[in-house]
Formats: C-alpha cells, sequence, structure tokens
C-alpha cells in the first residue's frame, strides 16, 4: 500500500504510535503503570488542550483514582483484559456519572448525569481509566466540529483547519496522542469524518453492537456508538470489550484467508475533490471494482436526510419551541428546517430504507468488503461551508457525509483507516461489511496496509 | 341480551335474515342453485342501488358465468366449502380483474385493473360469486360514506342518512339484504362503522391476516381488509376461508367455555351520545367492568391521526400536486392539512405505537375479549359534520372513529354485532381480542347475543 510515509502529524503526545497491545505488555511486564499512563494523558491534555481543544472536561482526580485502583488489580493479579489501565477520552454526548455532559449546547450547561451510559459502564468494567470528556459537534448535529458551545476542536495536523465531527474532540485527542482510545458516536459520519481527517483509525459497529443507553440521541434510527484510535487493531480490541464479542478461534486461524475485497466506484457525477479520491484508490492497492447502480448512493442519502431530520426535530422540538435562543445560529437553522420536513416523506424514507438494504445487500453478494473513500475531501479551514479544492466549488458538509451515511442507513460496520495525505493532509480509506463480517473488514485492513 | 325486538330493517332484500350455513345447505340440498342466488342478488341490486348507491358496478354477466360454473362444480362433487356458490360484493376499493375500480375518485375514472386483489382471488378460490363493486368513500378517506366520484351510499334504515364509512356500500348492499357478504377494508373503522350503522356485523381481522395486496391503500401500516355480513358466524366462515385459517378441533369442542369477557369503560369527557353508550351497555348483559388508563384513548387517537395523515399524504402526495381539482373539496382539504403534518410528530407517533401495545396489552391479561361500543352515535343525516343529538354539539368524524381506531393502531381483531337500535336507529356491539384469539372472540359475541 502507497502511504506517504514521509509526513507525520505534527502534534505529537505520549501516545503517538503507541499500540493498546504494546502498553498492555509494558503494563504486565513492569516497564509502566496505570496510574503513569493516566499522567502522562493530563498532563498531555494540559500541555496541548489550550490550542486544540480536545476536552470540554478533564478528570484527573478521577482518571488518577481509577488508575491506582487498575495497579492494585493487575498488583494483585487480577486482570481485566486488554484496555486494563489504558487511558480513554469520552465523548460528551456520552453520560459518565458525576461529570459534567454538555452535548456541546449551551441548554446543557451546569447538566451533570447521575449515570454512566452502558457503553461507560462496560469501559470501567474492562479496566479502562477516563481521563476526560471531549468536544462535541452541538447536539452532534453536524459533520464540522466546528459549532460547539465550548469552541472548535482543532485539528492537529493544522489547527487552522476543522476536526471534522461530531466526535472531533474524541479524534483529536487520540490523533495529537493525548490518549491512545477515544469513544465517539456516529450517526452520519461522526466517527469516520473526523478520524479521516485527523488521521486516524475509527470505527463504527453494527448497529446497536454497542448500546446507546446513556447516550444522548441525534437520530436514534441511525446512532451507533464508535472506537476511535491511532491503529484498526486498537479498535478491534476495543469494540470487542465493549460489544461482548469474543474473538473466535477459527477467526485467528484463517488469518491467512482475508474476505473478498472490492473497490466502490463512486459517482462521478458529485462534485468532490478528486485528487482525495486517486489518492485513496491508489492507497487500497489493485482488487476489484464494483459500481453502485444508479441514483443509489443519492437515494440513500435522501433517506438519511429525511429520517435523520425528522428525528432529530423530534429530540428538540421542546427546546426548539421554549429556548431557541440557546442554540447556536447554524443549529437553529438546521433544526428549524429539519422541523419542517413533512411527515409523509419520512413516510417515504421509512420504506426507500427497506429497499436500500436489499439493494446494498445484494452488493455484497460477491464480496465481502467493499472499499471507498472515508471522506472525498481534506479538512477544510474552520467555519468554512464551501471549498474549492480545485477550481469547483465544493459544500462542505454535505461532502463529508456523502460516503459515510449510506451505511448508517443500513446500519453495516465500516471502519476508516489512514491512507496518505494529500497536500500534508490526511485521507481516510473506509472499508465496509455486512454484520457479522467484521473479522473479514479487520483482516482486510490489516492485509491492505502492511501490502501483504 | 336485550335487543329490541321490534326494530327490523325497513329495507328487505332476499338474502335478508339468511346466514350463509343454511344458503350452503340449501344448495346442497338441491333447493336453489348458485345461479338462482346470483340472479336474485342482481335482481335486488337493480331493484334497490338506484336509492341506496350501494353498487358503484354491478357485474352481472360476470356473476352469472362465477355461478354457473359453481353450479357445474357442485353438480360433479367439486364442493369448494362454505362461501361455494355465495354471492358476495367487494368494496370499490379492492381491485377485480376486468371491473372498473374507482376507489370512489374522479383520478381512477375508467381505470379497469388486470388482476384480481390476493383477497379476491381467495374468493373466488372457495367458490363465491362476485357480485360487483361497492361505492366507498373517496380514497377510502372518510368514516361518513357520504362523499364519493358516484355519490353517497345512502343507510336503508333511512336513506335520508349515511351508511357510514368507507366501506359504506358494502355495509348498505348486506343490510338491504342484496348480498349475503361483503369485502370491505378497514382503516380506522371503515368496516365496523359502517356495520354499525347499518345494523349488521362487520368483522376487521387481525393486522394482514387476510393479504392487502391489490387494494389500493389508505395508510398502509392501519389498512386491514375485512368482511362484512348480516350474522358474526357468516364474518367467521369467511375470515376462516380468505385468511387460511383452519377451524380448529378443541375449538368447536370447548364452545361451552367462552372467553372472559368486560366491558370497556370509555372515558367519559368525551361528547357523545351517551343514550347510545347506555343501550349498548344495557346489550352486553352484566360483565366485569375495566377502565383504560387515563388519556390512553386519547393517545391512540393522536397517534392515529398523525400517522394515518403521513402515510395517506404519501399515497396521494403526486396527485396532490399534479392534479388537486380531481379530489372532491373535502378530501382536497383534508389531504392538504395531512401533507403538513411535520416529520417529528411521526416520529413520535411511531414510538408511541410501540408504548400503546404495551399499555393496551396489559389491559388483556385478566380479560380475552373487551366489549363497548362500535360508535358512540347512531346514523347522521347525510352530509352532516356536527349533531346534536341532547343538545351537545358532537362533531361527527371524530366521534364516528373514536372507539373503532384505536384497534387499527395495535392491530387487534375487532368485531361489531347489532345491538339493538337508538330513535328506530341500529347500534353496534364492538368486541376486541387480541390476536390469536379470535375464537374466543367469536364465541364471546355467540353466546352474549343468544344470553347464554
Amino acid at each position: 500500500m502507497s502511504l506517504s510515509p514521509g509526513h507525520t502529524i505534527p502534534s505529537r503526545g505520549p501516545f503517538t504510535g503507541r499500540t493498546i497491545p504494546e502498553l498492555a505488555r509494558d503494563l504486565r511486564d513492569g516497564r509502566t503503570t496505570c496510574t503513569a499512563l493516566a499522567e502522562r494523558a493530563l498532563d498531555a491534555a494540559a500541555a496541548m488542550n489550550p490550542v486544540l481543544n480536545a476536552f470540554v472536561t478533564v478528570d484527573a482526580a478521577g482518571a488518577l483514582r481509577a488508575a491506582r485502583q487498575a495497579d492494585d488489580e493487575l498488583a494483585r493479579g487480577a486482570d481485566r483484559g486488554p484496555l486494563h489501565g489504558i487511558p480513554v477520552a469520552v465523548k460528551d454526548l456520552i453520560m459518565v456519572a458525576g461529570l459534567p455532559a454538555t452535548m456541546g449546547s449551551r441548554h446543557f450547561a451546569g447538566y451533570v448525569p447521575g449515570e454512566d451510559a452502558e457503553c461507560v459502564t462496560r469501559l470501567r468494567r474492562a479496566g479502562a481509566v477516563i481521563v476526560g470528556k471531549t468536544t462535541t459537534h452541538e447536539f452532534a448535529y453536524g459533520p464540522t466540529g466546528d459549532r460547539s458551545a465550548s469552541g472548535p476542536s482543532r485539528n492537529p495536523w493544522d489547527p487552522a483547519r476543522m476536526s471534522g465531527g461530531s466526535s472531533g474532540g474524541s479524534a483529536v485527542a487520540v490523533a495529537a496522542g493525548i490518549v491512545p482510545l477515544a469513544l465517539g458516536t456516529d450517526t452520519g459520519g461522526s466517527v469516520r469524518i473526523p478520524a479521516a481527517l485527523c488521521g486516524i483509525a475509527g470505527f463504527k459497529p453494527a448497529y446497536d453492537a454497542i448500546p446507546a443507553d446513556g447516550v444522548f440521541p441525534l437520530a436514534r434510527s441511525f446512532d451507533h456508538v464508535g472506537v476511535l484510535a491511532g491503529h484498526e487493531t486498537d479498535c478491534l480490541i476495543a469494540y470487542r470489550c465493549l460489544a461482548g464479542v469474543e474473538p473466535a478461534g477459527d477467526e485467528e486461524e484463517s488469518a491467512d484467508a482475508p474476505g473478498r475485497i472490492a473497490w466502490l466506484d463512486t459517482d462521478g457525477t458529485d462534485v468532490w475533490d478528486e485528487r482525495v479520491v486517486r489518492a485513496v484508490r491508489a492507497a487500497a492497492g489493485p482488487m476489484d471494482e464494483v459500481r453502485l447502480p444508479e441514483g443509489l448512493a443519492q437515494e440513500a442519502r435522501v433517506t438519511y436526510t429525511v429520517i435523520q431530520s425528522c428525528e432529530a426535530a423530534s429530540v428538540h422540538a421542546e427546546r426548539l419551541s421554549d429556548a431557541p435562543e440557546l442554540f447556536g445560529s447554524e443549529l437553529l437553522e438546521r433544526l428549524r428546517a429539519a422541523a419542517e420536513v413533512p411527515g409523509w416523506r419520512h413516510v417515504r424514507a421509512l420504506a426507500a430504507r427497506e429497499r436500500l438494504a436489499g439493494e446494498f445487500g445484494a452488493l455484497f453478494e460477491r464480496h465481502d468488503v467493499l472499499a471507498l473513500p472515508t471522506v472525498p475531501l481534506t479538512a477544510p479551514p474552520l467555519d468554512r461551508r464551501e471549498v474549492e479544492p480545485a477550481g469547483r466549488t465544493i459544500e462542505v458538509r454535505p461532502a463529508l457525509l456523502a460516503l459515510t451515511c449510506p451505511w448508517n442507513v443500513l446500519g453495516f460496520p465500516a471502519l476508516t483507516v489512514p491512507a496518505g495525505t494529500v497536500d500534508g493532509l490526511p485521507v481516510g480509506l473506509q472499508l465496509v461489511c455486512r454484520p457479522g463480517d467484521e473479522p473479514l473488514l479487520f483482516r482486510a485492513a490489516a492485509t491492505r496496509l502492511t501490502g501483504t
């Protein structure tokens, strides 16, 4: 695979280039402690957050307490597995008991939930150490990551550029090496988009594979809890812990049998940064190519937008009528438009979703994994809603979501992995499979990335 | 049961008071023929339709052809069962190959489908003889039955009054004794309302128990195909043929074990004709009483209205924009309002439907069958949208639907049977059960009606 090895992220933190298995070995071999890892994450957050704004809340006391307990447990042989003692950041849309949860919104200023989200409970049970809460786009309703009550999260590759969103802070915290792992949510691409724009791995599992209880909803029928890490293997490890999936024995044994993978040719009529598409295609290497039937991607996007709009407006209807002034102006405008989408369009979108499941499913009859760009452009400057990378005007928001949101409509697992850079900014390769084929997905990623 | 035996329907046709088992016996005993039954139905239609407007299309040639074939089959011992040779009318929303299907609308003037609806295929397979197509409220979107491209169907008890709808013509054809059986559809009460207002039995089975393929949709998630007949036993016979349900052996044997039945106390805050409620309560006889939790019926009605509006607007969106002038003015106004129901309300209504299923389901934990009025008023004069039966103004449309539509939201089987008269007009007792308990429902009806 033709990654551009000359490009490395400018911001480097203590976990840059470190994988969870390496950290786990160091912990068990006595080369470090859970407390030392937590301290390094806290120090890095303190040093880098003023520029990057990855964190809304850093919980130093809670992290050190959890790290000491994790050390005690390891010392007495109570090993909770691969996440034991690993510092983790949690998107500020996911409830952590006792820590503020703002959802990136002034509506929730001062709100402190009393209970952990189910995914946080599972993180703790796996021994992970929660370092803090990461910046989210306001109510997670935006792929840019630059609209939040506490300001935009900034891209470590260029802090004048957007991180992508909505799980922007989680992607930034990992990309800057502040933590090796973060939780995010992904309704239309909110894990994968910032992961791609920040040059890390991000995995959106199958729908409801990781429970969304205790996660503030954006559009419940598309909301997925996902994971972000420097390496896709770390995503797989975290996914297994959070989804309660045991590695299958045969999976390990048949590591020499990668899934049948094909490049999914994206519709040439869309206006994107073709340099990004070409770079990702080249990085993916030689493979079969398949085409989407005419209009199918567009139908998936319209279906996504209609259902997401109606569900989001349902979540926020009372806030919209009672306290509209607490929304940021961009979100207020979007929500008001969403609230006016007529119900009959929602009825049709629900029917379209059924049809799309069949039509996209047919794509997977001859291939196990489809490959495509995660995002067909590089990180735009903050606050920009249009860019002209090659003299053609691209609308930022729909372009960011164009290749990720169809997989939320279908609830299919989708992974993004770094695939080099364009203009010194990272681009991502997206791999998609049907639910149940996750082992093939990660195997395909590993095979591609090592060039074997 | 305290039926008022003194009141009988003024219009009497050849099938008034005749049950399907009686007719079946006469056919097999050689006392009549399928052709003779068809001729009597055709003659009655010719004589009574100018006043009652039950039929949009009478298919004399087709009926006689089918009847002769049915006679031939019986003569050679090919007996198709209880519906063999029975004249049946079919609502003009249900496709019969080669016969016009107007849906009660000018949009479908001249439309002739090429294939039978699945329920019609099953009717023919059971040997029934299709006499014609019956008047439907325009696109089945209305419980009054007095808005149709071919004029209102008229109540045989008083042709100046509405039949109820939307399966008005089917109810009128049966109530007037023109046919012993008719097919209707019921989205919010469209079988049960006209059956009750016309003094006959009507059964809406569980959702999709009779397939709706080939039936023009009103609101697909609530649309049910149902049957209308003079006696509830005939409804059961027809239902079994159309749904492919075999009588269970134990059901016949345990006829001495009626289901646990309770009167469902309706909310006293609603403005209805209380004389009707009292008459039906008295007709039902002594039984347990249960109350709906506060607000539940209202929530079911709102849920019904929102989902029905959005689905109906989805069905008609193109007609609404391309040829609004072909709709009747009342329906045009209703559809335009329906098209503006916002999608976020549809999202909430879908969630409410889930909740309601649980809450209504709990009502059936201690009883198998619930009894309540079918319609809390008698047939209003044609075209009236408000009535004042006791000095209080009642809005006709919501009152007609109030007690029937919740069971469409839940998809529960619901049967209406005659329960006497008020002011010389029939009222109906409605019996409801959970899917699977249909034998108990019909047993409860039989027990009640015979007073045993």
